[in-house]
């Protein structure tokens, strides 16, 4: 099958960066989905920056809509095709190029593996602090156009605050580079802002120079109970506050959730018996064990006798650790437990989380078609993700689902995607928490970077109303 | 004088909230200058985000230039006026609108005082950790259109990391809001980071839900001196490691500059004698004033064992926080020194500021007309301040000046200003950072969100090359 495009791709590149059809039997969408193979006019594999730019002016020139690939780990359909594209996929620039000890930074391609990274500042005595449970696939690329967040945003923040320096590729193939090691630059409009959490749809990210931790020398986490939601907000202020700056998680776990989490069929056992309300678990990362966990100790004891929390485990060993984080970790016990799960990343004001999550969980459970509602999140991040079990996937249950999570958001001043971003999934309602006025200037953003509209085309909003 | 824009917005809001002529005899263009009037063709007074927007209309409507007043406490000529310009002064929106204790949060008009706004956290057991020496007079809508920084940026970020909602106006009058207390929004692009930092160029900004911390219960302070720049370096891993997430600040002041601070005319006496190299004057805060000053002490004793230090002194009691601090902070004892003040906020990878700031004093000091060069500043951040002592106002000399400080940022990926921005004395040197591709970027933008370009003309870059 002749096309101009893909001559012109095969001619700059060479053939073996640009694969077709028979060449795409291989290769699939979405890490999940492996089995189905890609439907898209070529994938290409750029090894370099240049190439990334030679592809999209001739993209850009034909005005060929393009799909970026990066570890298709994305939960939103950010990464489906459906014949028509061009695919760039990311996986051969996959470099760490530098890691500056002294200036805590990492230079990375935009391929490069977020366990990769992890590993290589670990390796220096540095910590790299996103993490999430696709880290094994996810490309910091894909990454840093989704601002992703994770276990530790509350201390370290979400990808927005781990990037010093960037690179992209804008549509017509113009390359913004800064890949600077410097924490602080007031020298005009931070450009970078514009490709990080936009879904691709402004740039391809070819680079980036990330920030990096010390390694922190000590880790202590607990368990603990609590009987109403309005503790869980005084402690979360309490905890803090004693902790100071050492508080890095606080996840919350509604009780049936936690009882589904540490109950056959899963395998892990309770660190707290069943029965309460809500349990969080906390950690703190610090600079001596024994110390910290004294404090910990101290300030849970403090709290019991306070009558602020209704039962406490601390993790006394590794083991206990690894024990007590696979139970928030292993979301996989929960999709297993349900017929067809429907997830949900929602974000919203910290105090009223209580009562709005109260709320959606009863209308959910009065709807025929749900099972159950599993629920559980970053709280000290107001975000809170939702896995409602549903028996069909009729799109009016879906709907019907959708508009009762969604609904609550828009009056108190939620969003609909605290982390995973909006895709083709959410698309729809975007309008929910963001006004006509924010939609347009987004819209006046695409049309002024990418006016063909030829990157991610169709995500997060369509440029026509 | 007649005039069609001062008829319609007076028509729009009262003759009481539109100064003209001799309504502007009081008023000045920077807190430094309050002896000259400003010049400009009406200066307008809102209380309402909606009465911005009018404004806004009025003058698209009439192509009429505008520039955006706060608290005119500006480093870099950004509110400077000839007569032409529409100015916008935001300082009857300066009310506290609502302080959340359990969200964290406190939405402000974006006329409020910085001071203001600290002192409400604090009466609420919060912090709102932007400091710098301007608190008094600075409004919150000045430091977030200017990202601004200060001492305590290494723990809790630059004004960017403290803005979680916002709320502004575009140059043809469409009101941008999005005042929410969420912490995470992955909802499509991040609007607000378009008025973070630009300086007033693209938008007016009307208010700001701003993130608050628990307030500290522990403050301690060192001083610590250096015989070479290698061992601030190491010493900065160390104490961020050792203190984990309690750091809060760390300033460096080169020893001829310690000196000018702690010697006559200078009326502070200095904790650590004169003779060294260099000075670090370092913060923590914590949650127990004793323990975290045990904490402190033990980790300066066992840095001096290893020959990290050559000398500390650390603060014991409240009066000597007092005293450390105001040595940092009391730049006017350099100004005074100086016949000409000359300043620079370059920022830069922290390994390589003991080499290049060597240089720079070097080269500075040969010049004729160069007296005295004072440097220090946040080196946690890589950012530097530089305050030169020039004996006369001559064009050529400034100019050479700034090409020695500015010159060899360019080859080490560093930035012209750290903090303070561009505006307009900076503009000619912008190209040194930032290439040609990313300030056509810039005017891309510009020309999208204010195609008439009337916010705060002139300022950071001019639209025609």
């Amino acid at each position: 099958m002749k096309d101009t495009i893909r001559i012109e791709l095969i001619d700059q590149l060479g053939a073996d960066k640009v694969l077709t059809e028979s060449g795409l039997k291989e290769r699939y969408n979405h890490i999940w989905r492996m089995d189905k193979s890609l439907q898209a006019k070529a994938v290409v594999l750029p090894t370099s920056t240049k190439e990334v730019a030679v592809i999209l002016k001739i993209c850009h020139q034909h005005h060929q809509v393009i799909s970026i690939h990066g570890g298709l780990t994305n939960l939103v359909g950010s990464t489906e095709t459906h014949g028509n594209e061009v695919v760039i996929s990311m996986e051969k620039m996959n470099k760490i190029v530098e890691v500056d000890e002294k200036s805590r930074t990492m230079t990375v391609q935009a391929g490069a593996i977020l366990e990769n990274v992890q590993q290589t500042a670990a390796a220096k005595n540095l910590l790299f602090p996103l993490n999430f449970g696709a880290k094994g696939s996810a490309q910091i690329g894909g990454a840093i156009s989704t601002n992703a967040g994770g276990l530790q945003v509350f201390r370290f923040g979400m990808m927005r605050n781990l990037v010093l320096g960037l690179e992209a590729v804008l549509a017509d193939g113009t390359v913004i580079s800064s890949v600077k090691k410097i924490i602080k630059d007031n020298s005009g409009y931070d450009l970078k802002q514009l490709f990080i959490g936009s879904e691709g749809t402004l740039g391809v990210i070819t680079k980036a120079v990330l920030k990096l931790m010390e390694a922190p020398k000590s880790r202590n986490s607990a368990f603990v109970a609590f009987d109403n939601y309005e503790k869980v907000v005084q402690f979360l202020k309490y905890m803090d506050s004693g902790l100071a700056g050492t508080l890095s998680g606080f996840e919350l776990i509604w009780g049936t959730t936690y009882q589904a989490m540490t109950a056959p069929p899963a395998a892990a056992k309770p660190p707290i018996p069943h029965g309460y309300e809500y349990y969080v678990l906390l950690e703190s990362l610090g600079s001596h064990q024994e110390k910290d966990h004294a404090v910990l100790e101290d300030l849970l004891a403090q709290a019991f006798e306070n009558e602020l929390i209704a039962d406490a485990a601390l993790a006394h060993t590794e083991a206990d650790l690894t024990w007590f984080w696979t139970i928030r970790e292993d979301v996989h016990v929960l999709k297993s437990q349900c017929q067809f799960d429907h997830h949900f990343d929602i974000s919203l004001p910290i105090p009223l989380i209580g009562e709005v999550l109260d709320n959606l969980n009863q209308e959910l459970k009065k709807l025929e078609g749900v099972e159950k509602v599993f629920t559980f999140g970053h709280v000290a991040d107001g975000n809170i993700h939702i896995v409602v079990d549903r028996q069909t996937t009729e799109s009016s249950l879906i709907e019907t689902i959708n508009a009762i999570v969604y609904s609550p958001l828009q009056a108190i001043g939620g969003s609909i995607s605290a982390e995973h971003g909006i895709g083709l999934h959410k698309k729809n309602y975007l309008h929910l928490c963001r006004t006509s006025e924010e939609i347009q200037l987004m819209r006046t953003m695409k049309m002024a970077l990418d006016s063909r509209g030829i990157l991610n085309k169709g995500l997060i909003f369509d440029l026509s109303v």
